[in-house]
């Protein structure tokens, strides 16, 4: 053949060739005991406990970094570690040894007429990419999830905490390599290239099975271009909170201030409160002043705006905006299907939530409503899989394919089916 | 701006807008009560019925522009109709009315300590296109399962039953519209133009959810090149018999001849016999005569071609082909792991069978084959919906997102989460 030979980057090279070790070492992590994936877990817990000097020199260059390129607070506290936060991500790695091995695991078993026993039974999903941005515990946590679950993982954190991540991943490698399970289980791409990201999109060479993208806008807008292979979605939380003609007010105020104010940096809160034209006159402006007295900026329609003077106008693209700060869109809406059709035009199917007395209007509003999680009386802030029951998760996932909601260790795995018999064959 | 207007083509307007079309139904059909879509199913199910004269006109065009094309017997063969299969697909319609609508259904339900009462409920999982080849029937079956799961269809059948899917299609939108439900909720590709696949692998601007590939290998190759959108790959059927030391002969042999010969053109059928090596001198001559005597050629290698003369030499490349005829490559391998290399090789992860009597053995093959289906001393034909006691199906997913094995319409529905309180916060 004539054809001219392409050129391998070295980037290129260096990705082809970790995906190629990620499905060689799945493959054996796949049959591995439940006992030697926890003992990986347990000993790269005393790992990161040990070196967490090490860690801390590594975190120290990261955040130097950052702080030449002038990079904010909230962007610093996230990247930065000290020895309480090693130590969590330490009991992270722990409670994922507790958390029972879903490999294996029969989800559904029958028997039919002619006397085949079938089982549908948990598998692992292969080989998972995930890329993320600053927290660099994300590389502890998403890699011990892949871990428990049989998976290998190839980990792409953000350049900003790419020492932090290195020194966090050497402790997986170390556990592994303890436990007698290919290092190669969970591995860092070793470099800062953004070209690394588009080659993992494209699954390198067929070897990676799923994209776990976790990030911000220009994140979700790349991978949405250019993946080949499945992704488990995390888009942003843009979460609201519908407060119903018929909701009581007393309940309403606190768990509006808790859904938007808990914590402001996560995905699961509130962004725009929704109020109901019928009940306006009453309660825009307690839950408006609520708000403000709070601390938080309100951004409103004309009758937040008339409720409160400290209210300022929203810009048409405050809604649907992902804040993650102490700032809210508000809006009025006829009643629950108003609040409906604007969560179905300005949410990310995250999470959504209706504070109403009145049961018909919640269903209604549940079963309309296509967010991952809904809820009828309770904050936003919930939406996690730790509160959820579920242990540890990797993330909020906004797609409906496979992992919805929290994607902790089960949605992580794939089933198959098996069918015992003993001499069956099928007739004509 | 300055950037060149980009003229759609004639096809990708009318694909477009088909998009739009099954978003927007999609959205009625999502809360449309079990009622409404069972009434759509039974009214279309006797529009087929009374519309049967017409069917045979079309089926009748798409057969002689077969004929004209010299298109071979078992290719007419499954293009063609009769009163008797126009009725089997109506009955088909009325089996998919009378399973439970899954839309809705509690999967799993818990309450937590603080009392609030989590569900993970049943949704729809949206707009499913379906690419498909010459099986008519095709038509009413993927439409009819979309429609129950409540989840809009866009269906492209080949073009060589171009007109037959035509004509069944219009009795779908018939029980549509006697059911007051949107008739766009299950849409027919209006074109032959190959364009249509090319855009519906593209998403049709983000109004498709998943993809549903029905077809040989060229249809798979283009998917696996053009899919941006999420996948329900339904590959070849390269399924294994092996047959271990410790097998049973007098199951073997009509377990064998079952799996590869019942039928020859479903995607279960056997198309490959790995023999233990330990077991050769005995095991290979009986199982080998009995195909060649039941009419099925053998193409092995020196140990088949060594215990009957009949046997041919198999090319390398028969190892890992779909025959879909009574044609079987026959391969000597050591032991249960040699077994599960060959599979792991050049298996297509739809549906392996070990034949043993020992225990430890067929579960370190259930273990270790990464297949949707492995089965243990049971025919390979029962790789169907029907035989799971699952109901109708779309077809076997041989990928690991989301469905896998047998797709019927809990595994075209997606989930929420539901979370019910009475005014719960998360605390600090």
């Amino acid at each position: 053949m004539n054809r001219p030979e392409r050129i391998e980057s070295d980037t290129e090279t260096v990705m082809l060739a970790l995906g190629r070790a990620a499905r060689e070492a799945q493959r054996t992590l796949a049959t591995a005991t439940t006992a030697a994936k926890n003992l990986a877990l347990t000993e790269a817990a005393k790992a990161l406990r040990s070196r967490s000097a090490e860690i801390l020199v590594a975190n120290a260059r990261d955040l130097e970094a950052a702080r030449a390129r002038g990079t904010s607070g909230a962007f610093l506290d996230r990247l930065s570690l000290d020895a309480g936060r090693i130590d969590a991500i330490a009991r992270g790695l722990e409670e994922i040894a507790a958390l029972p091995d879903p490999v294996g695991a029969v989800i559904a078993s029958w028997t039919r007429p002619n006397g085949l026993a079938i089982e549908r039974v948990r598998t692992p999903l292969g080989v998972i990419g995930i890329i993320y941005e600053s927290r660099p515990n994300v590389t502890a946590d998403a890699g011990g999830l892949c871990l428990k679950a049989g998976n290998a993982a190839i980990l792409r954190g953000g350049s900003e905490s790419f020492h932090s991540s290195r020194a966090i991943h050497a402790c997986l490698a170390a556990g592994l390599a303890a436990a007698g399970l290919p290092e190669t289980a969970i591995q860092i791409v070793p470099t800062v290239d953004r070209e690394a990201v588009g080659l993992m999109l494209k699954g390198l060479g067929g070897t990676v099975d799923v994209i776990v993208p976790r990030g911000g806008k220009s994140l979700v807008a790349r991978v949405q271009d250019e993946a080949r292979v499945p992704v488990f979605a995390h888009l942003e939380g843009i979460c609201h909170v519908y407060v119903d003609r018929d909701a009581d007010l007393a309940m309403a105020v606190p768990l509006l201030l808790n859904a938007k104010l808990r914590r402001t940096s996560i995905c699961g809160a509130a962004e725009c409160l929704l109020v109901d034209k019928a009940a306006n006159g009453t309660y825009m402006p307690a839950l408006v002043k609520a708000l403000l007295d709070a601390g938080c900026e309100v951004r409103g329609d004309a009758a937040a705006m008339a409720a409160d003077t400290r209210v300022t106008a929203a810009a048409t693209d405050d809604y649907g905006k992902e804040f993650l700060d102490a700032v809210i869109a508000v809006k009025t809406v006829d009643g629950v299907d108003g609040a409906i059709d604007h969560i179905t035009r300005f949410g990310s199917q995250h999470t959504d939530c209706i504070v109403t007395s009145r049961t018909e209007t919640a269903e209604r509003f549940i079963a309309r409503v296509d967010s991952a999680i809904v809820l009828h009386n309770a904050s936003t802030q919930f939406a996690d899989g730790g509160e959820f029951g579920m242990g540890a998760e990797i993330g909020i996932a906004t797609g409906r394919m496979h992992a919805r909601g929290p994607v902790g260790v089960e949605q992580l795995t794939s089933f198959k089916y098996v069918v015992r018999g003993n001499g069956q064959i099928r007739p004509k």
